[in-house]
């Protein structure tokens, strides 16, 4: 036992400070001190993870001097590392140090176990490295006829004994990798130990003989309607090793929610193609995944998925047909862990996938994920967060309280249903400018970085030529057009005299908006007035949602809003709020989150716990469903009209112009908008 | 609650009594008890499980006096379902009669849940019912938008409210058959749900829409070396409804342990191809055994599995080519749950298999099973069991420990390696008997109640004549052949002179003893010298391992002794001790168990808590290594000759003669014996 004659540890940055007789080594005390101080050998000075930096010196600040020789000389287990894999100067390995007087010792961050990940994004929620798989390294007793004990039961004994672990299960992979590796590693192996299921035992996911050098690697989806994201994450660093994208296939049954659900009700076996269409796209993104990160699929032991509720049933394999009536029965809504060969996502043999929880029937496990990477449960003011794709998730909340709702935005807004509208891909507009003056348009094409004013432009553009126009484009465009006073305050574009431009052209019975006249290198550009429409009807789903949550919880403005989804990452607050997507609030508070449903999905795979916090969370949001509800109707028929006619926007009018302008446009948007709502009837 | 005033309820056979008030239902009344009455569709009327018998009239035993009047009038639901399914007279259905006033009530042991299996076989122990699969009814409340809770998620919740289960989980497939069972069932589902994890939570292997009129059912296998046998029971009732067996297919690569291991050992994937075999087999008869019961194999819900080492790595398919040598190393010693497809056999997709514990490299799942059915480690005599087979399995011991070993005693016990040997098949020679005068031998074969020396013999015994001897006709044959002294107490057939009979005939340098001459039905059936070798191996092998585990208790005679397996079934213990084959014990304290193995594991299938308790006792019973053990050599080497010679045997001597003759017979038993040993060399 320690005594006060013995020296003093202290370790940074946790604080956390203990004596320890002289000879005890730092990777020792770190774990009786409970110092986040990792290692997979269990300190036999192979796996390098445990390097801390000692320090030197005068620490007025913790009241101790520290002496050269406070800890054990540089050995030869440390030399052989640094010769053979190379070692930080001045770092040491903490199970070969031992503690000889006083000293401080520095945990680098890649030395934590629950090591803090960087996302890129700009983010409410760092990621705390806790992964539901760890790998253990231990030496196993040799076999022995007299104690005629398996070989899965003395590596059992061995996780208890080295780590600590109670009752880690195996089975008969297990039991049949462990036989041969047992003996290829001279009764020494490697185990990844999976502890997701809820129980407090281990299960044993891949063994390797001997220690094992890799790493071990999860994926984290994000299936939307639209589109299917997948990143690839090392589990033992938390960095994301690649990313990728595909269309999600089953836009040939449909492009919204509803037509697939439709899709499932008219097709016997229709469910069973989606199903099939959706796990392919995810295998083949796993695939690109690897073949970018040159890993083999078997490395990666789990998977995290998020999507809404028709998504989640789909790529699971269960008719969504109860979906798409009311009540909007989920089959399951709680968080589901299960075998990745349950749903043929090829991986690992014995991968785990985890799915987040759905929280109703049109609020799903994306909305779940956002949940998670925003976390307004833990948010002091009170923030909207909107997370647009073809079906809006909207929460609103705060510490008090969350509620949440999806809105049938439609694929507008990821620029189907447009008349040059095309995905997000190179070629296609993405950013628009209107001078108020001149009414003259110039943009920005992906794949390019001069604006098409520039005399750089049609060079750079080179022979792709500018395409059609994404998402994020037409959203820039219809705004600039109402802040230009090329569109009035119903919606409608005003002919040339009108507008006073004539880049207004007429169109049948209407008048379109020209930003590329056809040349050589593509067609036409413009913007019709029912481009303008299905715009409309997008943003007044969005806002009707957010304002019916609003309502529900008694307000009549927000603290924040933030922008989820690709769709938030690209579109500004300045023309979010000149369409009126979104209720007034000061501009900077209005921030992007980027893919946070991916972010959601990324901090589940990462942190185990995480996983139990969202299901708990997810029973706690309180559900509004926008499709009984009548205010909803009511809403979304007075959001149909653009600032100012909707609703006074203080903070928007203060940076921009608002020109108040009534055109006659063809049509009222409202008439239309209720001949036009996707939802199938309750 | 309940007070002096109110009715006396008296349950029997249990004597559970206690008051309630008027009205109170007699299940209820039970369940407060803790009274032993089964229902699966808790209380509705539907399942009829809860039937009881009320008493009237004076118990003075119980001090009370039941009036007519005592429970509530016979009701519209007991009238309906006596009309639709009949009720015996006098019973009630425990959910439907209210307790009016003190009244005495008789559970059936068909209303009870942990009731008692009839065993066919004498038996050690009784099974009582408990099995880890069990049917529950329950209404699960309709979804609602406004509380959007999943459709597993509300079942699990009326788990709980209806039956008290605490966090049942479903996986994938359930969901997809609850989705449709709900619908179907309008909110009533029938489930099975399986508790046999370890853990406490249940798992839903089966949804049915609405009350489930059906059983579910389990299978028992025994995998043998030579056979494969195979028990189809009700899980509900415990009765075995089929029955059937096989010739283990492996045979072809091997005909006994050491000889498959050796096969896996030269040839790459020959433990596969093993694998392969036997699990057909297993296939196979689980398609004779549903076939004769007439249900389909997906209503298999749970399996369990016995067998040796060997047997069991196989079955599992895992390489068993540790076992060959030493140390012997169990790839895994402890039972093991597994899903059936997991190797391959066809069931309920989601049907759980039990693999009961090994105790040794050569003491396996079947002595195991031995051990629970037989339950030395609870007997308050010393007690030796002996299940023989191609590999016997020994245990010894009482409530104080147990001790066990195997003995390689060849396949000669069950026919094999006997000039006329066959299986036990119709036309096998299965008893025989020599007058001990005359020397003349009787006998009778399989399929034919007559014996050889009866008139109606030769005409009952048909074209299928007289085809050879199986294990126990072999052993008859040679015991009955020393005590009619045509041997010697060396094991040597006397010439015609020697042994005073005609019978004995030369043959090359020894003789050999004619059971039935060749003629129309059939060929000669004789008994060679070298047969009686392989017997006297055999049983020498035996012998001297349950010598050995005296010699480790440190005793020289146990109290009882039981023989087990199939061949334990059909040997007399008269000729088991004419053979030496076990030590001496009186005649009558010698018992057959049958298939205790086989018993064993119906016993795990039947009640979940039998493999927790298999599992805690296989650890503690102490292993004894006989082929590292030098004074197994010297046992057996000895124990080659047959009594008297080998070794006092006074109460085989008070029942029978046991000539000392010597005829100097061929070549010592010692020196072949050593020759001979099967054993792979340590």
């Amino acid at each position: 036992m320690a005594d006060d004659a013995d020296p003093l540890v202290i370790f940074t940055p946790s604080g956390k400070r203990g004596r320890f007789p002289a000879g005890t080594p730092v990777l020792e005390a770190a774990r009786r001190l409970g110092v986040d101080l990792d290692s997979v050998c269990g300190g036999r000075g192979i796996c390098s993870k445990c390097q801390v930096t000692p320090g030197f010196g005068s620490f007025p600040k913790h009241g101790v001097t520290v002496a050269a020789g406070a800890l054990s000389a540089w050995n030869a287990v440390e030399e052989r590392y640094r010769s053979k894999r190379g070692l930080i100067d001045g770092r040491r390995l903490g199970c070969q140090a031992k503690i000889e007087a006083d000293v401080v010792i520095d945990v680098p961050p890649e030395s934590q176990v629950h090591k803090q990940v960087v996302r890129k994004e700009a983010d409410a929620r760092e990621i705390v490295l806790d992964p539901a798989t760890r790998l253990y390294y231990v030496e196993v007793a040799e076999p022995d006829m007299h104690e005629p004990k398996g070989d899965l039961e003395r590596l059992v004994e061995a996780l208890e004994r080295e780590w600590g672990l109670v009752g880690v299960a195996g089975d008969l992979r297990t039991i049949r990798m462990l036989q041969k590796a047992l003996r290829e590693g001279s009764w020494r192996v490697t185990c990844a130990v999976y502890f997701g299921d809820g129980s407090q035992r281990g299960r044993i996911v891949q063994v390797w003989p001997g220690f094992y050098d890799g790493s071990i690697y999860g994926v984290a989806f994000d299936v939307g309607s639209t589109t299917v994201a997948c990143h690839l994450c090392d589990l033992q660093s938390g960095a994301v090793l690649a990313s990728a994208g595909l269309m999600n296939p089953q836009i040939r049954f449909g492009e919204d929610l509803m037509s697939r659900v439709s899709y499932a009700m008219m097709n016997p076996g229709g469910d069973a193609d989606m199903t099939k269409a959706v796990r392919e796209a995810v295998n083949a993104l796993i695939g690109q995944v690897c073949a970018e990160a040159m890993i083999a699929r078997e490395d990666i032991l789990e998977g995290v998925f998020v999507g809404n509720p028709v998504m989640h049933h789909l790529l699971l394999g269960i008719d969504p047909v109860e979906l798409g009536g009311a009540p909007f029965a989920l089959a399951t809504s709680g968080g589901l862990t299960l075998w990745a060969n349950e749903i043929e996502v090829e991986m690992h043999p014995d991968a785990r996938l985890f799915v987040l929880p759905c929280i109703a029937g049109h609020v799903g496990a994306d909305a779940a994920a956002v949940a998670l990477a925003e976390a307004p449960h833990k948010s002091e003011d009170l923030v909207l967060i909107v997370d647009v794709g073809t079906n809006a998730e909207i929460l609103l909340g705060d510490e008090s309280g969350v509620l949440a709702c999806s809105s049938p935005t439609g694929p507008a807004f990821e620029g189907a249903q447009i008349s040059c509208g095309q995905r997000a891909a190179p070629g296609a507009i993405e950013r628009v400018r209107i001078d108020p003056e001149t009414k003259v348009p110039r943009f920005k094409v992906i794949g390019c970085e001069f604006w098409s004013d520039d005399p750089a432009f049609e060079t750079a553009v080179g022979e792709r030529g500018v395409t059609g126009i994404c998402g994020s484009g037409i959203i820039e465009a219809v705004a600039e057009m109402r802040l230009a006073g090329v569109l009035d305050e119903d919606g409608a574009i005003g002919s040339a005299a009108q507008a006073g431009t004539p880049l207004c052209v007429e169109d049948g019975r209407t008048w379109s908006y020209v930003i590329r006249e056809e040349g050589p290198l593509g067609p036409r550009i413009a913007v019709t007035q029912t481009d303008v429409r299905a715009i409309q009807l997008a943003k007044a789903a969005l806002y009707a949602g957010a304002r019916l949550l609003m309502d529900e919880r008694g307000v009549e403005r927000v603290d924040r809003v933030v922008l989820a989804g690709a769709f938030g990452a690209h579109i500004s607050p300045l023309h979010a709020m000149a369409l009126g997507m979104i209720p007034d609030c000061p501009l900077d508070a209005v921030t992007s989150a980027g893919n946070a449903a991916g972010a959601g999905a990324r901090i589940a795979l990462l942190n185990a716990a995480a996983r139990r916090e969202i299901a708990a969370l997810a029973t706690r949001i309180v559900k509004v469903e926008t499709a009984v509800e009548p205010r909803f109707q009511e809403h979304f028929v007075a959001a149909m009209a653009l600032p100012h006619k909707t609703a006074p926007y203080p903070h928007l009018a203060e940076v921009a112009t608002l020109p108040r302008v009534s055109f006659g446009g063809a049509g009222g948007g409202e008439g239309e908008g209720r001949r036009r709502r996707r939802r199938v009837p309750a």
